[in-house]
């Protein structure tokens, strides 16, 4: 694990097979060169079928099959997936929500700080843990399964959260002031009069709820990671299958979507830090809506978390009917993968499941559990990935650029959307989304990371709750010669969500060379000749230039793009929703402005870069088309062995990918 | 009633009347030839307006001057409708079902297992039968109204279906298994442990329940009969208005729509043995949209059902403003009705209602209680019928083809939908609505029936839930010279939805000629040039001939439609949704196999035939268009006297009905 | 305040602001020509931060800050939002509604009949209006705000509602009967047998709990204004902000929306009665969509409430960003205010809010605090106003035609709507824009009100529920020469919303010389060519003209509209609904046989008019349109001064309004 070979593998479930096929899975897992397996996450009542009573026989049987085809084992702890048991036991193990109490018989239905259910998660997690840890060929635990609060908000909850409050404002005078409580009459005089936040209308305070909801998962997490530690050896890794925020294709009712920018339910930036190697779940759309946007913004968010390393717990084989892969997409994805970054990809899952509620939700396996086109097309991959493990040993990405998110933001814009069907990861994803078609490879970084050392130019969508530290992060990074370039409703409201009485941008102004204070719906309203949508603000140019205007009859006046030289750098604003196509311009102008030096090609020929171990350069050339595509770079194929001089035309196959070394 | 007259007749409810007009409406009512009508199924709470006390004088009353006129009349037990103070005595009468407890005010909202509902259902039934029985004009009784189980999921109703599952699986271990529960720790270690269902994720078990909930169903109505039975003389037939699954066409929270498929609220193969005359409920569209498809399909499904009879309990006559019917059309349904073998049609309802929620959905009269249109059109039919009641006296039909349907695939489909908007029920009616335009008559039989002889072709649609004696039927018909035509999603799962661990069509491989195994949406891709929608099963033909394949750039090389040579028959598989002009050619073909021998008219002029009880062959020519059709057919008009030589061209009028006897 | 000045001003909140900044503030608005500012209304928490500890240092000071400005005050009582502090003492001051229980949070949901919370709020108007009383700046007292029932349906509001119903109906027979409680067994024996109307299915049921509802929200006013009138001086009014039906056009969770129509939650009618000066809140479209409609609307149904006297409480300044104004239309809105004689305009609010639910809900200054464009036109029209205080004195408008309305037929026609997405309100605004849009200026008169003396044109639209004395009010008036124009759905069915069972409309077929008995749906109905939709009743011409008739296959026979001469007068009844250029000819006939002697302008331009304190017609010219446009008036422009001779042309600005005086 690590240096010597890139995982590939599956989640496996051996609890779920309709009979005892052990040995020749291992067997077809070993022929399509799998060689690493994650187990028991997800079955608590098969592992504990009665308070205490203990029954592992899953998987000792699973791990000693593994270790006899030379296959590694994650072993995840079973904690997101409560038996019916532990409910009879204490109804409050169901957390209490917005929607009141819940009903046994989803996932992640629990309130995670109910001692009951800490008491018996502790209990299978170190039953779990303790056997596991021994065994040679287990390399690490998952701790629980894309963990998230679920939304817990039951009296205990409160409780804390009142206590909570009390800590972080000191007096009710400074809360009430600082959420703005006295609107509708909601001020209180006293922390204990503090109402359940499920039913505010106060977003302030329905915000500081859901920071303290965050950090409940994130408790949680370090907690399970605290008990792991006491168990593992040196060698094993702690990780966590971090996921993303979630649009939903599949029928009404089942499971199946994709992953949408940011997730809400946990902080990645404070989770990401119990855990020693960082793990992702990345679930995308495919066909012809494969384009390996979702994929690249999922590594270029764990990257940074993992200090440069982690690796994709789980991502679909054949999925749901929506995302049946075409030929060739299946591997493109896992090297677009690596090409962010990733020690490797596993499948969710091994083989098709025969009941539940992701029976079609399937693996590389079909439900008839033999080798079948999909099976195939991992099978080349897995042959193929030995002869990169070497050169990709050690791979680092040196971004210049960088796009900053918040999840503060995003449930502050919860609050207060720009508009219906527009949220705060449509904004970041927008301008994600432009960037990466322009192959301008960026860091995703969390708005509390400090450290910008490096990066020429920043990305700001939406950043509607901008502290001080961070608006004075921005004005030295612009004034030391940086490139930043933010999108309307950044730089609004302050860490409660409380709208600036200032000139907005806040603090800002003189940076921008601008100022807005009206703001409207777009309505027959173009730039550049292309609708705008959504959301529009009016903005004034004071020593900016109106790099481009509204074009409307009565709001022509205000600019629609503006550019400002300030100090050494350069500040761009976006002040409405544009077609990627008209944004793609300003971007480039801001990338030329930070001196970036990009790739010739755009999508749906993906570049992205790397220095490996060795030193060398990496290239992963990526045809997001079902069309023949060429680009232009030099290097080595480490697969093909061709050789390409520089500035030869690379031909790339439909859905193709290439790795090029340096030369 | 039976042999001697066709029923024709509405339900009246004296209750409802703003003032006396009993007399008036028995008048009108035998002007216009209604012969039948049906009371007391909605007033409970009139007929006991205190615990115990009764006052049947409008029962009494209306079958007096019923029997003044000559009018026969079927008494309902007012049990489906409880009144204020049955709730008030026992809150649980009111069934706690997946949405939490109800609110009085509803019907059909009771927990048809509570006791106190069954001691004063029971009081009410036994008061109101023993005291009718003895009427002579009184010809059967209609036993509840539209039953089903009502989503009832109360404590006391979880506790009985966990020893209904503990004898049906035996032991935990085989449940656990059978369902799959081990999927996100839903596994027990005892039967009492068992959650509740209406919060499982698990759709097996979900199917369970329902199936379970659709025992006590029909267990309520076999109690009802049992008690009628106790009083009901010899020739007095009981009966339930057995109605469909429901697709609404009425502004939201009014009432009104249409029969869309089978009943997934009761099982109709049960609930049908209870009685000695079936009896449905049958709502349709008008105006442009009557095609005579919905009747056709509910006496497909009835007659069988009834072992060859059947009649309609209600059907719309003006009903909701999105009916209205037009000129001919209420006549035109009759005859429909009569076509497929009904022994009388009644309407719901004779008066349009002056207050309660349907009061918009009109009956034979309007509000102003005087003769109109629809009145007059009812009044031309009544006029015809008694021409009709000897030569349609003993009609059989004897369909070479019949379609199969399930309950529990519809439940499991629920669970596993092909698609938003696309239900089990879309997929039966695609499929129907093909054949009936054809002019292909089928029997609907539910999956559980064995009795397949003197069927030549078998119409399977979406069996989802194909178990392994329906499997071994389907092989045996085929190999003895039957033609199936089955679509995608079907002899995917077992009777638990659990799907096949093996190739697919399950063990029937063999048979199409073809296996499949992956699925995907159907994004531009056509079936002979007609866009495919919602589901495709990618079909390897292994010995079938591709009958057609799908059209795309990578699905191209998979077969959409396959027929294949099977023993001394043909299987024909269709593995996705097309046009139904699109899927008729294949019907045809398949229909050709099956020998089957057709009329040459196609919709919208309809033929239906029957023997009659002289033995003569009847056809029934509809004209489902505003436009004049001609049909070739010969015979003697029943209503006409015309005679029509072999060959000849039947003029039929628009939304015009003839029915010739065999000369 | 009243006849000296016009009221111009804003509803202000320094407990909301950021700092302290009221001198400014107040500064600003003497500068804008502001006389009045509206406080207290809606922070109950921090007048009184614990039970029975009251706090008004913000109400003083504002109040003497206003003073030292020259500017009025209105003082509201706060009662429409609760402290936290009074649901933790008694959690049964939140309703209970259809819904179940409430949560703490949003404003106006706490049970107005709740003896806990009417006590409490009885101490806080006591403490708030005994002190502010005798302030000389303070003009006038709100009560409440937006008062209505709040859908309150807990226990005690039901006991209370069944000894309403037995003083009602007398005897449960006759309430049986009236309401049609047979209908799915709901009769009861005893009135306390009733059961909660929020479960109901009979509308007649809901809707006589929605008239004691409104009943409740009446009472609950009279209760405010008696405790407020042992404390105000002769001179200060009593007020309250009636407002209207809504719909949101903000995104999904976000306040913002227009009035639309009249309001369901409480009774204009009774409540105006307790109202020394009837206020309102009118929101309206702004940018394309201004058209004055709105604003039009609430003036002529608030005039007649107030005795031809009342103001507007609250309009929107920049208001959510789909309205923020183009420039000019905020001055064309106040002076459309003023032209359907309202006293004067106040804005919701001064300050755009940095935190809560409506902070992007913005006010006449924007988050940044300081004057922009939307303070600079409120101060144009404030310059303007103190020139037109004079010679609007006294200002009264005789309309000669009125559109009658009704809050009962609203209700009635929620649970029997015509049409998904067409309720009462969409009927009411299509026949009063038609009117509108041809200058047709007319009075808004609740159904109850019984004198239609100095009117000559009825409109009455949809007014399903006519009782006899209307339906006696409707024949004398025509008799007596009147004309009269009433749409499809009214004179249907009687108080308690049952359907009369003689022929429709009721008891005047003879008067509009036309009957109808079938209904159905328009589908491909034209009218004049254009489509009929949503309803359309098959009028029977008896004596009527078919002014038009159906286009269509089969209803062509039948009228859709009638024109009848009835005794003196005329009665014109439209069956359908069609677009309002096809209404307009046939409102415009009507207007003919009225003798209404209308304007030649057509919507854009408005022309509303008035009779002056001095006796002298005062004529609004107003241009809803973004183009330069021109009338046809004489008189003296009282803001320019420009004199316009008899059938002179009078050039309008785009959005522009000139107020003309006769010479």
């Amino acid at each position: 694990m690590g240096q010597d070979r890139l995982i590939f593998g599956a989640a496996y479930y051996e609890e779920y097979m309709p009979y005892d096929r052990l040995e020749q899975d291992m067997e077809l897992m070993a022929a399509a060169g799998l060689n690493t397996i994650r187990i028991a996450e997800s079955t608590w009542s098969v592992e504990e079928p009665r308070p205490g009573e203990y029954d592992f026989s899953h998987v000792d049987r699973v791990i000693d099959a593994a270790a006899r085809h030379g296959i590694s084992v994650i072993v995840g702890t079973p904690t997101y997936a409560v038996p019916a048991w532990l409910v009879k036991l204490d109804p409050g193990v169901l957390a209490v929500t917005r929607d009141g109490p819940g009903k046994y018989g989803p996932r992640q239905i629990m309130d995670i700080t109910n001692p009951t259910y800490l008491r018996y998660a502790e209990g299978v997690i170190r039953a779990l843990v303790s056997r596991t840890a021994k065994r040679p060929n287990v390399v690490g635990f998952q701790i629980d399964n894309e963990t998230k609060h679920y939304g817990t908000a039951g009296p205990r909850v409160l409780a804390r959260f009142r206590k909570w409050m009390a800590a972080r404002f000191g007096t009710v005078q400074a809360m009430n002031e600082a959420l703005g409580l006295a609107y509708w009459s909601n001020t209180v005089a006293d922390f204990d009069d503090l109402p359940d936040p499920t039913g505010t209308i106060n977003g302030s305070y329905a915000c500081e709820f859901a920071i303290f909801q965050r950090e409940l998962a994130a408790e949680f997490l370090r907690w399970q990671a605290d008990i792991v530690s006491e168990y593992k050896r040196p060698d094993q890794f702690i990780s966590n299958n971090l996921d993303f925020d979630w649009r939903s294709i599949a029928p009404a009712g089942q499971q199946g979507g994709y992953a949408h920018g940011i997730q809400p339910g946990i902080d990645h930036y404070d989770a990401a830090k119990c855990l020693t190697l960082v793990g992702t779940d990345v679930y995308c759309p495919s066909q012809d809506g494969l384009t390996g946007m979702e994929i690249a913004f999922a590594g270029d968010e764990m990257r940074p978390l993992g200090g440069g390393r982690y690796y994709v717990a789980e991502t679909q084989a054949q999925g749901i009917p929506e995302v049946t892969p075409y030929p060739g997409q299946l591997r493109l994805m896992v090297y677009s993968h690596l090409a962010s970054g990733a020690r490797g990809v596993m499948y969710w899952h091994w083989a098709s499941l025969h009941t539940g509620p992701e029976n079609w939700f399937k693996g590389i396996l079909g439900h008839d559990l033999t080798p079948g086109p999909v099976y195939e097309e991992v099978q080349r991959v897995g042959q193929e990935l030995p002869r990169l493990a070497a050169p990709l040993a050690g791979l680092r990405k040196k971004n210049r650029a960088a796009l900053i998110v918040s999840v503060e933001a995003l449930t502050a814009l919860g609050w207060f959307p720009p508009d219906n069907g527009l949220g705060y990861n449509d904004i970041v994803l927008w301008l994600y989304r432009a960037a990466y078609e322009l192959n301008i490879e960026c860091d995703i970084l969390y708005a509390r990371e400090e450290d910008w050392s490096g990066y020429d130019l920043l990305l700001i969508p939406a950043l509607y709750t901008a502290d001080y530290p961070f608006i004075h992060r921005v004005r030295d990074f612009v004034k030391a010669g940086g490139t930043v370039l933010a999108t309307f409703r950044s730089f609004t409201a302050d860490a409660h969500a409380r709208i600036y009485h200032g000139a907005l941008p806040h603090e800002l102004t003189d940076l921008f060379g601008m100022r807005w204070s009206q703001v409207t719906r777009p309505v027959d309203v173009t730039v550049d000749g292309a609708p705008a949508s959504h959301w529009m603000e009016l903005l004034e140019c004071a020593g900016a230039e109106a790099a481009a205007k509204y074009e409307h009859k009565y709001w022509g006046r205000y600019a629609a793009v503006t550019s400002h030289s300030f100090g050494g750098g350069r500040a761009w604003y976006v002040g409405t929703m544009v077609p990627g196509e008209t944004l793609k311009p300003y971007l480039l102008r801001a990338a030329a402005d930070a001196g970036l030096d990009l790739p010739k090609e755009r999508f749906p020929v993906i570049v992205r870069q790397g220095v490996n171990g060795a030193g060398k350069a990496v290239r992963f050339l990526l045809n997001f088309s079902g069309g023949r595509q060429t680009a232009h770079a030099d290097g080595t194929d480490l697969l093909t062995g061709e050789r390409f001089a520089p500035g030869a035309a690379v031909p790339l196959e439909p859905w193709g990918a290439r790795i090029l070394e340096e030369n």
